[in-house]
């Protein structure tokens, strides 16, 4: 079960040669999840050979043009590659309007979108297989990042023992769910022997644009990957709490306090030639870092509890 | 005086992993005029190495997403990089809509916008050294085409001649003009023994979207360097006449009527996987013909009547 990110955009305001603004697609599964969408995002899609028609479901975080400006070249060319089905749209509660407003010139499409408006702890979206919940941060406007969190599968049955006690449907069914297993003999067989160490639920975290913002720890306890903004360096710390981002080295604090196990950092500033003093000031906190640039994936393998 | 254009976008309606949606950027002796602004433009000159700073007018064929996607980002990109000065866009009347009810959500600006409405055969700019004129074309919603057109300059002194007969000011500027100079000895030297040849005004037109369009011949006649879109094959004449776009042969035929020097084709639909075929079919109505693609510069050489 695939569970990666791609970088589909990692400039702040301003992009450059290399940098798209912020974009990220998540594959669950081989479901498509675009979390923001910066101006050319469809484009690196093109590149990386992601089909922007998988897409189904949108999160965005706050609507400053660099997180939200590749919207209407996306939704503009899903019409014209003859969508049919709805698009879920998430975001602040303006998001309704800043689109509603394009489509008066660009409308009507030819498939729905439905909006759903973010909240602090919000479950944004469930399935079977995965839950969204969103979580105000503190930027120049209405903004909210989000934790997309596998949902515990049930646990596999050992293959060897189906055939070992003869299982049937319902019996399977029954340890699936939890349950000990008696034999014909009357012989009681836990659980634990029948079925497979559980899978570890994966979860990877969106947190941009923000100040440093350490009531974030708590949300964001023991979650396997966490992209955190980090638009400067701690020497320019006064410039970050002014504009509401945050620096490399408050990322890594949040990183470190909240456990988590990979910390990837990006929406940086034109401002610096060099992005690896921005891994440089991260790791002096939090070794396990990583500089997105566009075009990267983390993957996170299946894991099962010991 | 450089007379240079670069492409920035060479795609139709949908982008491909190397073609952005259309846009131009014309250069004329370092001043930039901006044609058509699909998403990415800016992306574009970045990679390009050109300055989106130094762009004061931007002129819109039209207001399919594919033509104009680009400018919230470039306009809000202006605004960031702290830009004081006007910004001039010529288009349809709905052009001021559009982006006016866009800056309800992403203004106000710091800079003003100047818009000017473009109308079949009016000069919609000119300055000392340049005159662009919009053309009405036959698309599916209101379309302008343009001529950039180079001023005659005054013409130049032959070096030689301002020492041999001793010209002051008053005398160059009376030469340049057209007059002839009357020596001291009351010798009368004609003007042309003066000057240079004259140069001859170098002339770039851009023609899209539209469909086959034969009346544009007269106002193309001549031009040094046409842009004609050719979204499709000729095979799919009929489809291209349903949508009101041109086909390779098409801008081949206009090129060839109208005289022009050299014809540069673009706008390819994505349902075609080679853009040979598109050179193939021009060049055998129109040798002088090159296929656009991305980063693709185009420049016309200063030259002299004979």
């Amino acid at each position: 079960v695939t569970f990666e990110i791609t970088i589909l955009g990692s400039s702040s305001a301003l992009p450059t040669s290399l940098r798209h603004t912020t974009a990220h697609l998540f594959n669950m599964n081989e479901r498509f999840f675009l979390i923001d969408c910066g101006e050319g995002a469809q484009i690196r899609m093109r590149q990386y050979h992601l089909s922007p028609a998988k897409i189904n479901h949108i999160f965005i975080t706050h609507l400053h043009g660099d997180h939200v400006f590749g919207l209407f070249g996306l939704i503009s060319s899903l019409g014209l590659m003859g969508r049919k089905v709805p698009l879920n749209l998430y975001g602040p509660s303006q998001l309704q309007d800043v689109v509603e407003s394009h489509l008066k010139f660009y409308g009507p499409l030819k498939f729905e979108l439905n909006f759903h408006i973010a909240d602090h702890g919000k479950t944004v979206y469930s399935d079977g297989k995965l839950e969204v919940r969103s979580l105000r941060l503190k930027h120049r406007s209405d903004t909210f990042g989000y934790i997309f969190k596998e949902r515990p599968p049930l646990p596999n049955i050992r293959k060897e023992v189906i055939a070992r006690y003869r299982l049937g449907v319902e019996d399977i069914k029954n340890i699936k769910e939890g349950k000990d297993f008696i034999t014909r003999e009357g012989q009681c067989i836990p659980n634990s022997e029948l079925t497979l160490p559980p899978i570890k639920p994966r979860s990877y975290a969106f947190i941009s644009d923000t100040a440093y913002l350490p009531g974030l720890v708590n949300d964001l306890k023991d979650v396997d990957l966490l992209y955190h903004e980090a638009t400067f360096l701690d020497k320019d710390a006064a410039l970050a709490e002014e504009t509401m981002h945050s620096t490399a080295r408050q990322a890594a604090v949040i990183a470190k306090d909240a456990g988590v196990g990979k910390l990837v950092i990006g929406h940086f500033s034109t401002r610096y030639k060099k992005t690896v003093l921005f891994e440089q000031e991260a790791a002096a906190v939090f070794p396990n870092v990583s500089v997105a640039k566009d075009g990267d994936k983390f993957d996170l393998p299946i894991r099962r509890q010991s």
